[in-house]
């Protein structure tokens, strides 16, 4: 039987793979929250279900933190590994979402159908395009295109705590040809993408502590030393008038961009007016003397991403609060060494603290950059299999997100990553109204049809 | 029937008193959370009843936020008024107490027996020392010592909005011969005072809006403005490397200390090693040319409330905060005109923000400092009263904190207004486990007996 019936049979199984989608999208699982825990162990029971019901021999493997989801499948031809996260980010601010962000909803929109939910492109629909695509396969053909490890993670919004000591101990059983990995997307929502340059992320929450208890303001304010004041001072003198980290050492091991991928980029015409009018902005505020795409892909970053001390609730308290604290994370590119960042930017922060301050420090992953080596033929049919697809060339980028599992497949496994995805710029991954258009799912779905077809 | 009795009575009528003050403590009037709307109301009725019990004319009178309690009693000798508030303090963070804050306990500590609750100490158990000192009295002699208006309101830890205008719609009802207001403490948390200068409170919340949307840090991070990094950066730009505040025209009317004042506060010996030691501080924090005492009584100052943006739960979330927020309050001095410093305050904020940033601001009371004419003899006699009762030499001190009610007595009704209270500095005022020390509230009770025995 023919690719092209294996394509026919993903058109005609459309409405069943989009059911099963929601099924899984109604499970909660949002691994950063504790109060989830059980959530996410039926996120992973599901897909031990679900791959099992296709005849894959899949087990749930205990971790300290959410489960593995492990399957194994063919015994000949390359051997291909598929890499998935079935967790979510939480929801908040839930009174933005315009439904219940666990009762997901196909809608009608003026740009098509979307299937609007948690983790609906983050990753669960991403993660299903690929079974759906086994599952017509084995219908239409009635066996597999070759070798496949499937390795679903549930931790991936929460920092992998458990990846790096599963991999390894389970080094053996993971090696393969090559690592297949569906948490990326479109180039501008329109060119098929493969991903071969990833950004590394540390993540750090600190917290200043002033004086031993919350202050009545009118009492000790100005006397007593505010450690909101402190931890805005450490946030403002994060970054220069340029825009530069100033973190001591912070651009040790980032490279230039070399003249090819240069001229590549150049070729992508990347419409930055469009990419930041779209969320309400318009002038790129990273490093004054770089050009918009190598802010997003190839320079290393540093955000706050959030900050708390003192009374947030309605109206006002006149506290002068015990404590401040906030989540930044760095982006790290090239060979930056996170660890070392980490060292540094602790250094840098206790240096700044004024009489009376102390600071505590709670590290929340470490990640370095990574990128792919396209040298094998692999990438160039997987490239032409999404051209055939998407009727546009498609292209290796490079991506400002962090997947650092990317990196471990190298460095533990040995194996080269191939990211692959097709999420676009609207939708809305980690925030409220989270979507997947049906056109990347359909598409997706038969873009990995093509792709195994291409690599077996 | 002598004072002597009177005081006796007082000493007897402890327990008593003790029991309708836990009374009082159980409702959880928080005026400043719509939630606790129906508890403040709760609050307004018992002390209706209380006062009514007694035979004190009193009605609970209607504002557009919470009631009034308005009483008054006797026809012959001098017109006294007396304010409190009934209400009180938001009571987050909850995991801190060590009790529940509305079950009060009587508590036995190394430095004596103390009321612990919401509220104990701000304000109503300092109000209740009034009411059982009038009981006492009543019981005693059979008749009021006086006439006396009670005036308690239930908003001031909410910036007071319905006050003024109350005052104006009723300036004839309230007009005394002076206003004796107990919301104060004692100096050192053993010497008796009476507050003659005290700073004013101008509050402003601002929200710095960059994107539309929360982001995911990886892809918008390092070309999305962040406006959390915008609002450090202008909340570190609020002092200056002294400790100066920073706001353009800011200290507009503050005046120097007179030669006076400032011989008697180096007499009062203020230990601020101890009173910043007992909050686990050791250094002043505010302007690098001022005494200590000058800091928390004589001087303006801005000190953040809280602050809040981003993703602030457990674990972490690459996000871009769309918005950052932060409760910002100003202390005033002398003749320095809140509405102005709000205009340039807002001015100055508004011109730091960098391209495709908003904020917007919403302001939360702004009163003017003020300080009491204590030239008529009524304060002397006061004073005399408090040094008999304590053993101490009374004193004239400043005070930190905002009780904007004294400067609306003389402006509105022409009263002057004598602020005496027996809070102490580990009274843990607007933090958990506030407590208010029985003997607080025992010499309280007859302090004022004394008072009012000196008054007529």
């Amino acid at each position: 039987m023919s690719l092209d019936a294996v394509l026919s049979r993903i058109d005609d199984d459309l409405p069943a793979a989009t059911d099963r989608l929601l099924d899984l999208l109604r499970i909660p699982s949002i691994s950063t929250d504790p109060a989830y825990k059980a959530e996410c162990d039926r996120a992973a029971d599901w897909l031990v279900r679900e791959l099992s019901d296709l005849g894959v021999e899949t087990s749930k493997r205990p971790t300290p933190g959410h489960p593995m989801v492990v399957g194994h499948l063919g015994d000949t031809g390359p051997h291909l590994l598929f890499y998935g996260h079935y967790d979510v980010q939480p929801v908040d601010p839930l009174d933005l979402w315009d439904n219940d962000p666990f009762d997901p909803q196909i809608e009608d929109t003026a740009k098509g159908q979307v299937i609007r939910g948690r983790g609906s492109s983050d990753d669960k629909g991403q993660l299903m395009t690929f079974i759906e695509a086994l599952r017509a396969w084995k219908t239409v053909k009635g066996d597999w295109p070759c070798r496949i490890t499937f390795f679903l993670e549930g931790e991936e919004e929460s920092g992998s705590p458990s990846l790096v000591p599963f991999m390894k101990e389970n080094a053996d059983e993971l090696k393969t040809d090559i690592a297949l990995i569906c948490d990326t997307g479109l180039f501008e929502s329109k060119t098929p993408a493969i991903v071969t340059m990833l950004r590394g992320l540390l993540g750090e929450e600190l917290t200043i502590t002033g004086p031993s208890l919350d202050l009545h303001s009118g009492m000790y304010g100005g006397i007593a030393m505010n450690p909101v004041r402190v931890l805005s001072k450490i946030i403002a003198s994060l970054h220069d008038d340029t825009g530069r980290i100033t973190v001591p050492n912070f651009y040790d091991g980032v490279p230039e961009l070399s003249d090819d991928l240069e001229a590549q980029w150049q070729g992508l015409a990347f419409d930055h007016q469009k990419f930041l009018n779209d969320v309400g902005l318009s002038t790129p505020a990273g490093e004054q003397d770089r050009t918009p795409l190598e802010m997003i892909w190839s320079r290393p970053t540093c955000e706050v991403n959030g900050i708390w001390g003192g009374y947030t609730g309605d109206g006002f308290k006149t506290v002068l609060p015990s404590k401040a604290s906030a989540k930044i994370s760095f982006r790290l590119v090239g060979t930056q060494d996170p660890l070392a960042i980490r060292e540094n930017f602790r250094a840098m922060v206790t240096d700044m603290l004024p009489p009376d301050c102390e600071v505590s420090f709670n590290g929340h992953g470490a990640s370095q950059a990574s990128g792919a080596d396209f040298s094998d033929p692999m990438f160039e049919s997987a490239r032409k299999a999404l051209t055939d697809e998407w009727q546009v060339p498609a292209a290796y980028v490079g991506c400002g997100g962090s997947i650092p599992i990317a990196g471990h497949f190298q460095k533990i496994l040995g194996t080269e990553p191939m990211l692959i995805g097709f999420g676009k710029d609207d939708d809305a991954l980690h925030s409220p109204n989270e979507k997947y258009d049906m056109e990347s799912f359909h598409k997706g779905i038969r873009s990995w049809a093509r792709i195994l077809d291409a690599l077996t």
